[in-house]
């Protein structure tokens, strides 16, 4: 007999092993239906993995969080049997669902983006099959005879058995007691760990996306695969909605509206590496100039430390253990350096360099410091994946009395950036102390304790993720929504017992003893690379005024309003505010068109006769009344008066 | 007959074959013993040189500039003679003279800066026994025998034979028809180009100063050997002066004051690159915005470029083989990167980013960029030489046509800098077109015509430097003095038709067709790592209140005051002034002794019961009126407006 517990707490007993499906059944055909694994004692599996011993089993539903990642996993299955089918010779190699869809790997040279259709169409012709879904387990010799002239899987087959699989790719196959996993759909079988959906006929809306490069397992030493992006949801309509996003999100990508802007080029000399043109390097000063603004008011302590390091400071930091390949390495006199990931090592040589007292603490070291990472050039893209950013990053080194304080009033200023000025909503999670930790349990619980009162005392709500903290301490993240929900994570604060001790840090405490000091480790929009690219697609390029490159473009009706244009120009420039004339020789509405489509200035002058004998202006803004931008005539003093108290409330104005 | 001309036209008839000293001779004995060499058709000699054929002969006497020179590079073999006598074990090397002094390198493991007088000593006695110093010639076999035990005079013998003395060593020897020049005083020989003084008595104030270490020939690959400094005048009156004003500059060291000062500091982990701690960042951060503010007047651009590029980019501007040794390269996927060690040539990648009309020009592009080069280890010092540094760099495209009013601007851009603002007083050089050169001689023409009509229209003085331009074209440079008369190269402005040309870039002109524009490179801090130890060492760390980065420090009297300072500290701050309260534990002379020596404030406030009863400030200056601090006490508000007032005109007290 096998006893089944429920969620709920009831208990079903059956008289030989059953299936979930089995147990969904038992209690509805409609649930049955919506059934599509189940979790058996915690443990994701298939719908139809049999249970012969007591067990704990949660039904997984097309409601459940869980199913979309299985749906978008099988439909990954059905990409890889109808690439099969269509390109006979090409050769199938990784596959995972990811965050908003999944993706497959796969070596066949002559795939390009216009074949995507032929693919969907076997695709669909696969779900209509409605094939069902099956596990089945092979041996070593097996496996290997399965895959003889597939050189990948062969590869994953062989370091599964010798354990040599990265985290990441541990989806891609398990071995367990009965031997390899396989799933098996019609004319199509692959390692896989799964689960699945029972059948491919539940498959109801997907869609293939794109093509780009990829090395194969993300080593630039080995070829180079087709990485075939796709999608799928339970509804159509969900599916519908998120391509209209992602075609928003298309037309306001940081990397074509940054383009039309002149805010940044890029170029093949140095991949990942954004050049900052003029107007972008002047969203990116004010942005930098804000939070120093900030630091002022929350007394942090701007520095300047080197770029390159000897890499007795890594060994000493432990980064080069684990985040050599990481790394810029070089050869100075037969010495080995590197360029800087990150810059919490050379805080603390600061921190190290003085006699430090409690007087001092606690100790706000920020740094706007060059960092580079050595990002594969496949995986560089805009200023999202690069290879050099900088952060606006910062150390406070305290005891652990001042760590509740400390965190509260870097929620306070988290929240001051994304709400009060950016108006963004954001989630926050605290992860605890994972299994595998530095420091003892008391400090755990302190610092645990004193991350969760400053939270308290925020008034902010936040999720607990038990076990997800960092090795080296506790941390607080934020999940950063943008106008189109997409949520970005930027902001974060993390307490690190690790740096200090690894460092030997010190303080000389009120009974003149020494003690380590905490570091906290905090970055408000984190990259300022990403957090443009981040802003430049929240407003369509549509800056609020304050950090607006195209604050006013003044446009001409006839040659002769040239002085009169310059004039107006002149006044504003002198009360800082960023301002071109647009004299081309075209026509008044023609320039309102590409000052719109391209600079997106908050105001645009129309001046003509009219303006110059009442010496007034004609603005025009970027509100929409009535189907139509909004217009007025004020005076030049009006006008500045209004640009001043804007720029200086930080207004939000689309 | 030897017919002797002399420059104001004379002539002078020799029977036989002459020296200069005779020629000397023959006008006066006192010239005769003022004369020290002379100039023989145009090129330095030792006064003793046989003229044998008709000649011109200037005499070069002790007022001559040429003299010191020779003075030290004789006094540079007499340090060796002494060292040979000292430590008969020593190996001697290389040792030419320097701008103020001499050095000589030599192999001798035991040396210290304790054997400095003995050797001195030795010197003096070899002064006295009034040496000769002659000339002769050995062939290569006679060369290498007389230095078959010093290894290192053996490698210069042998690299003069084959020719590969770098430029900086060729004063080390010279292989004439006659074989190798040697000079000879008393017991000592060495292999030397000359030209020496006639005697050793000659030699009247001399001074060893110190030692440091040096790889043999500057190859960090070669043994290491101690280079001992030293100095001679010909008056004991200037040595002392010139010894006077080292101590004075040491003093004011920018390393030691910088420290004090909490500025900055250095690792061992990054040889050459400054940490800038708070308060040296704030320094560094003010003269950037200082440059900035007036990049806004001037109409530069502001852009940041990546840090690291391609070694295609360096092969298109040349860097890649005259420059590979001084960059740091490595290796990214198989491809050769370097970090970059000056801006050009990512500005040109902008300028051709774009298609460009004659209306954009004068673009003017602006980049802070952090520069890397890869000096050698023996050669840092403090921030004057640093592996990483910034400069205010910027680069002008434009028309020919346009360069006399962009040089011009310049010029002011400089003057406004230097005079204005640093009250420094500066020498102009120009210099033009050298024999190997790139670009035609109308293009030279016109650009050393508008140099200097831009030179002219300054109303500055100038001195023309015939044929020391760069290859690539003409250039003005700056020699700024401070206030212990030293001379710096700081500011600079060069033409430059070359990286135009090699990046192919284009402008379309007036009629539409394709025109390459003129370069411009200039900078006016230069490198602001060393600006700032200049600015350090120039103002002994007593900052204008503008630069300053302790404006004002508040002492309390007792206890009881410190509520009292912290308002006024707060209102002070509210004003963007930067301050600071001490309160620690010490008495009121005390601290300001501390903040004197240390903090170098401003203003320091002593604020007590009288002060919070009538609620205003006292105020301590660092003016010295009748040999003691200027003292004064007045309302906070006067005080803030004072404060203010200085700050904007920038002026400059001590």
């Amino acid at each position: 007999m096998v006893k089944i517990t429920l969620p709920d707490g009831n208990e079903k007993n059956f008289d030989n092993a059953v299936t979930a499906l089995d147990v969904a059944k038992s209690i509805s055909d409609g649930l049955a239906r919506m059934c599509i694994a189940a979790k058996i004692n915690g443990e994701l599996t298939d719908i139809t993995t049999t249970i012969s011993e007591d067990s704990k089993v949660e039904l997984v539903t097309q409601k459940s969080p869980e199913s979309l990642e299985i749906l978008r996993h099988t439909t990954a299955h059905v990409f890889a049997q109808a690439m099969s089918r269509v390109f006979p010779s090409a050769k199938i190699t990784i596959g995972p669902a990811v965050e908003s869809g999944f993706y497959y790997d796969v070596d066949c040279e002559e795939l390009t983006d216009s074949d995507l259709p032929k693919i969907e169409a076997e695709m669909q012709k696969i779900v209509k099959e409605n094939l069902t879904v099956t596990k089945n387990f092979k041996s070593n010799d097996e496996a290997l005879e399965f895959f003889k002239d597939n050189e990948y899987k062969t590869e994953i087959i062989n370091d599964l058995i010798s354990g040599n699989l990265s985290e990441e790719e541990k989806g891609e196959g398990s071995v367990t007691d009965s031997g390899f996993q396989f799933y098996k759909q019609g004319d199509f079988e692959d390692l896989c760990r799964g689960p699945h959906l029972p059948s491919t006929g539940l498959i109801k809306a997907f869609k293939l996306q794109k093509i780009t490069k990829a090395y194969w397992r993300g080593n630039a030493d080995n070829k180079q695969l087709s990485r075939v992006y796709g999608t799928a949801f339970w509804k159509k309509g969900e599916l519908e909605e998120h391509l209209t996003m992602l075609e928003e999100a298309k037309k306001r990508d940081h990397r074509i509206v940054g383009k039309k802007m002149d805010l940044f080029m890029n170029h093949e000399y140095a991949p990942g590496m954004t050049f900052f043109l003029p107007k972008g390097f002047q969203v990116y000063r004010t942005l930098q100039n804000f939070i120093r603004d900030l630091y002022k008011q929350y007394e942090f302590k701007e520095v300047m430390t080197p770029n390159m390091f000897n890499k007795k400071l890594w060994e000493t930091s432990g980064h080069w253990e684990h985040y050599k390949e990481d790394m810029f390495v070089f050869d100075i006199e037969g010495q080995e350096f590197s360029l800087k990931p990150m810059n919490c090592p050379s805080h603390c040589l600061i921190f190290k360099n003085d006699f430090r007292s409690y007087k001092e603490l606690p100790l706000r070291i920020a740094d706007f410091g060059a960092l580079h990472r050595n990002e594969l050039s496949g995986a560089l893209s805009g200023m999202t994946r690069v290879r050099k950013f900088c952060q606006d990053d910062a150390h406070i080194f305290c005891t652990m009395n001042q760590v509740e304080d400390e965190i509260a009033k870097c929620l306070e200023f988290v929240d001051h950036v994304y709400n009060d000025v950016f108006k963004m909503s954001y989630e926050i999670e605290l992860s605890t102390r994972p299994e595998k930790r530095t420091g003892s349990d008391e400090v755990w619980d302190k610092a645990e304790g004193a991350l969760a009162a400053a939270l308290k005392r925020s008034g902010k709500e936040y999720e607990i993720c038990e076990g997800d903290g960092a090795f080296y301490g506790p941390k607080i993240d934020f999940r950063i929504k943008d106008c189109l929900k997409r949520v970005w994570q930027t902001a974060t604060i993390q307490l690190d017992f690790n740096l200090p001790s690894r460092f030997e840090l010190k303080f000389q405490n009120e009974n003149s003893t020494e003690e380590q000091p905490v570091m906290i480790h905090r970055a408000v929009l984190g990259s300022i690379e990403r957090f443009m690219a981040v802003m430049i697609e929240n407003f369509a390029g549509k800056f609020p005024l304050w950090l607006s490159p195209n604050q006013v473009e003044i446009i001409n009706v006839a040659d002769r309003h040239q002085d009169f244009c310059n004039e107006i120009k002149d006044k504003l420039v002198e009360r800082n505010f960023r301002v071109e004339c647009n004299f081309d020789n075209l026509g008044v509405g023609k320039k309102i068109a590409i000052a719109r489509d391209e600079r997106k200035p908050n105001y645009t002058l129309v001046l003509g006769d009219e303006n110059v004998e009442a010496g007034n202006v004609s603005v025009r803004t970027r509100q929409f009344v009535n189907g139509k931008n909004e217009e007025f005539t004020c005076s030049v003093e009006e006008f500045i008066s209004k640009l001043e108290e804007e720029r200086e409330s930080k207004a939000i104005t689309f």
